[in-house]
């Protein structure tokens, strides 16, 4: 079942527990020849890495990446590839008084049906330190996306209530470094921010909205039944924790739409095909169109609140859950990273596949 | 890559075209002494089969399953199962008109993309006659889940602007094969019906939405990193020709929300644990809790329209294409049964891999 | 786990039982627009046929082929490629007489014991009929090798005692479909078909030996860890029923050897880097080296006799084992197509992963 | 691809190079509950580590073994294990002198070919030091497999021309780590233990056999087509470095026999059924039976020699290798343990597969 493995002719494979010793994942499929080292990995990293801001948790992880196999001298081998990254503010003691709990809207209950037990220290394979795995391998992934002439750009489009009234095309991702939130719209980005830390104060937490934007595709990406490009998005988008939607191009609203209006139609651009409108987000029949890539996906609320909650615990009693541990307010800034990495891990498998055709 | 496959231990493997001879899956996973029988195939088949209503398309299609493999004196045997049904009504001559262009959303680019040929004969492999494999093949995944005390249930609840008002749990699942739209909300169902009614006469077409609803799950299906149910089924559900998005639970409404509302509270009910509400949509960290699991789906409007539209050809002149063929107006009602079969094939998937630890 | 299924990125999947109504494959990954049509497959399938020699069995089948997708207008488009053969010539009512007991040294009881029950209709997926859908296959696989100047050759090099003494660089392919035996050294043919005409009148079977050589493979096809090309040789030929043992290169007979006599010297061929010997067997770390890739696979003599055996009924009782149905006395002239075609696969599958990185 | 994992339900995925910083492996699939510490694992590592005794390299590596992730408190959780070894003694000036060179039945020309590259550091992925994770991760497969009554012994019975006269079901196991070429019959360990030192006094090296049998495997595991079990065994021990034959049951001795004398009979044993001989090497259409599975593996002599041989560079010069570094003279010995865990990683595999049934 392979089922801490993700992709095929570009795979990752991941181990590491939240409160384990280590994080790691094995990225096996990547060309020989690629220049790699540390700092780019790390560059990506350090957007995810807890405590970067005042809207994140205090959890302080330097969260150092280590290449231990399949780059030398600079480059990639064709061997696989292993990165590596120790924990080290692990304070498992923090979870002490919740280890009988089954803590409301998180994994506790699930994993003790699953595996017969609950993992004490914060969730174990459940937690979204785990994803620390992912945008490392991302990073490796993008920079062969670049090499190709494919960006992925992604951004918080929407907290809570609050949400962008650009459109798309208008998104200018310059933006999303310049704020905390990572918002690609300076105006809304304020008032985002102003509403997390609203709700922290609180001791609540709030959902959002994360839009990606992938350009430079060629045409011809993807495939027509069961690995359609945009259905390996979703289910890699739905991967991340907390995602609860995934919508490509007009999404939901394309299902209030008429045909007549949500046709994309055919022009012939000069320097080639493109289309008039982009509401089929880039592809048909799950194959890329040459235009842009999009597609939006919906995180809810963080389930971890600084405020008491009334629960059961594992004698079937119902008690009072007072949090501790430190977490985030809204996990959408921290998100972005994530989206775009495992948006690069999709679309570098569908280049690899492309491949084997031309 | 396994790109006409889909699953892991009860895997189904696909082939046929739309206007090709014949459509075939191969089932393989499934455990011996299953009853089995053509009927119980055809049944489902007879929900997707074009032809039913006026809602659909007039292609006359028998749809007739054969059962050639892994069944034996009407039980399974262990061995892979292969089902075949013969297209009988495919009429390429429609195709003639039409085999220079590229139509508006359809995927004649991108197969030429891909292939280097567009398949001239309506869609090839992209046609949603596809799909009359897969609900084939969870005709027989619904079977097991049936043993295992698990339902399935899917309807229209949305076309175009028009959608029920009726909250997820008071959908009345018997209401669904009692009118044309498969709508659960009989009032909402006929006033869907005439709303399509109009579009069709217009030559348009629109989209709509479906909500499914899996009951009976134990708790603990499912896996917390790539594997979670609902990113399996995010999946599933993208691979359905026309969908454009998938929410599970609260979806993107959950994004706007706060913790304290959205959190699922634990409570003992006295014959095991449940939560007071059910905002998660029956599972954490992508594993099930016992409550029911339901998720909707998005459809965008049919790309065919019975109404003149600019497009390019193949030497990039602008023409106006002229529709013929035949083709739904809208094409939620047929796709209900799909929902449900590869809903079912998911956690017939997960099923199996539960029970290795058990 | 797939396990009717063999190969990644050409992969086959197949199902039909020895005495059902059909045989059929699906291959996936099968590039679009290769030259295929149902004579260039039914050539290969004559020669695993049934019926054929006074030295097989005689079950009379057609082995009638039908492509019933992938293909069209003579062109493989990008689609799987469904090929269907209907069995006509299966006589259950032989096996009346034998339902009940456990054969010796077939595979009755242990499909009982997995399965919970045994076909009685003559071996079920066990049934060396399954190899039809592998040779159809093969062909397919054949013709990809062909274009890229791989040729792949096998033919019969021992039968009980008798061997040809012919080093295997001496080998005269062109003889092999000269002689009922397929062996390609004439004069030892000869000796072999007496041997098994002799052997079938007493009512025995006779186990015997393949050599298969693979020419003009390009260097750096294969891979260094878990998927070796002798590897991935070696649990091909294994699958084939009654094969008892592989080996590549010099083989068994190279562990009794010293390293400075079994190493390859590399000379510089002029026109290319040759090695002097090829005890390799044409690989190192499981890549070619641009020499011939060749390889030896064991039959064991076929179970089903024409005498009276012992053995044990499921009650438990022994008994006696009175054999009907029409078997061969040696299967090995039969299996020399279904060693071809099952190598033809593995190396497919190896050249289209080496696209990826050139 | 996924070139680098082994099974499916049970998969382990690799990394590292023999003069990298580190080995890994990540073990996917293994239940949780189960006890593992380190001690155990590092046991079966120090059975495969470099300079254990004269008949081995004098390379120094302690080979110790970090559990990093899917181990809590002494028992696994479900999660993914990883195991990581760090590189020691691993002098890469060893190989300056050879970085230009193909060396004689080497890697060296096959990477080169395949990854534009060859790893200057003594063959990077495809030197036997890769096997350490395998030993590793057999460590815990031979524990799930001891939970289930499975044991698997394996011996070396052949050294060059010496080998054992004792059949297979008289061999010790006992004896096995009595002696340093890890011989189960002791008389022949001497002799063997004599020759090798001998070769390595020559600077020579050779070849052997080792012979594996899992005793205790429950009638029903494997599967009828792709995946039997002997294939699938096959294809393991050819993945092993140096592995040039694998033979089972009764192999290619099997080739030259008779039907009559070949068949195994039944017989009601009293406690279960069982069969008189046992050439079928305790499988029929590769699921067992409930005899002893056993199988042999020959190993080519190590291509390191310790003398002067003739070779060319890159240029394509002829030059005199002049061999440096610290090899094995007969590989045979440190192979045992990885033959062993190899059989392990696939009996685990199809126990996995075979709980799906019952």
């Amino acid at each position: 079942m392979a089922a801490n493995s993700f992709g095929n002719l570009f795979r990752i494979t991941t181990a590491g527990e939240s409160h384990g010793p280590a994080m790691a994942v094995i990225i096996d499929g990547c060309p020989p020849g690629l220049e790699v080292d540390e700092a780019m990995i790390q560059a990506e990293l350090d957007r995810r890495r807890p405590g970067q801001s005042e809207l994140t948790t205090a959890r302080k992880e330097g969260d150092k990446v280590q290449i231990l196999a399949g780059v030398f001298e600079g480059k990639t081998t064709g061997a696989p590839i292993l990165l590596e990254i120790r924990n080290e503010d692990a304070r498992s003691s923090d979870y002490d008084q919740i280890k009988d709990l089954y803590r409301p809207s998180h994994a506790d209950y699930t994993y003790r049906q699953k595996y017969g037990h609950k993992d004490p220290r914060g969730g174990g394979r459940a937690s979204a330190r785990e994803t620390a795995n992912w945008v490392a391998a991302g990073a490796i992934a993008k920079k062969i996306l670049l090499q190709e002439g494919i960006t992925i750009y992604a951004g918080v489009t929407a907290v809570g209530p609050i949400q962008t009234e650009l459109p798309v095309e208008e998104l200018d991702w310059n933006n999303v470094e310049t704020n905390p939130v990572r918002c690609p719209d300076p105006e809304t980005a304020k008032r985002m921010e102003e509403y997390i830390l609203e709700i922290k104060e609180k001791g609540d937490t709030v959902g959002g909205v994360i839009t990606c934007v992938i350009s430079g595709c060629p045409p011809g990406l993807g495939a027509p039944v069961f690995h359609k490009l945009d259905a390996d998005l979703a289910h890699a988008m739905l991967s991340i924790n907390a995602a609860k939607g995934f919508e490509i191009g007009s999404g939901f609203a394309g299902a209030t739409m008429q045909g007549s209006a949500h046709n994309d139609v055919w022009v012939n651009g000069g320097s080639g095909m493109r289309t008039k409108t982009n509401y089929s987000g880039g592809l048909q029949a799950g194959i890329t169109n040459g235009m842009p890539v999009y597609f939006r996906v919906a995180f809810k609320p963080v389930s971890t609140l600084m405020m008491d909650q009334q629960t059961v615990n594992e004698a079937g009693e119902e008690v009072i859950l007072k949090a501790k541990g430190r977490h985030d307010p809204c996990v959408v800034p921290r998100a972005v990273p994530i989206v775009e990495a495992m948006g690069a891990l999709v679309i570098v498998e569908h280049c690899m596949l492309k491949m084997k055709y031309q």
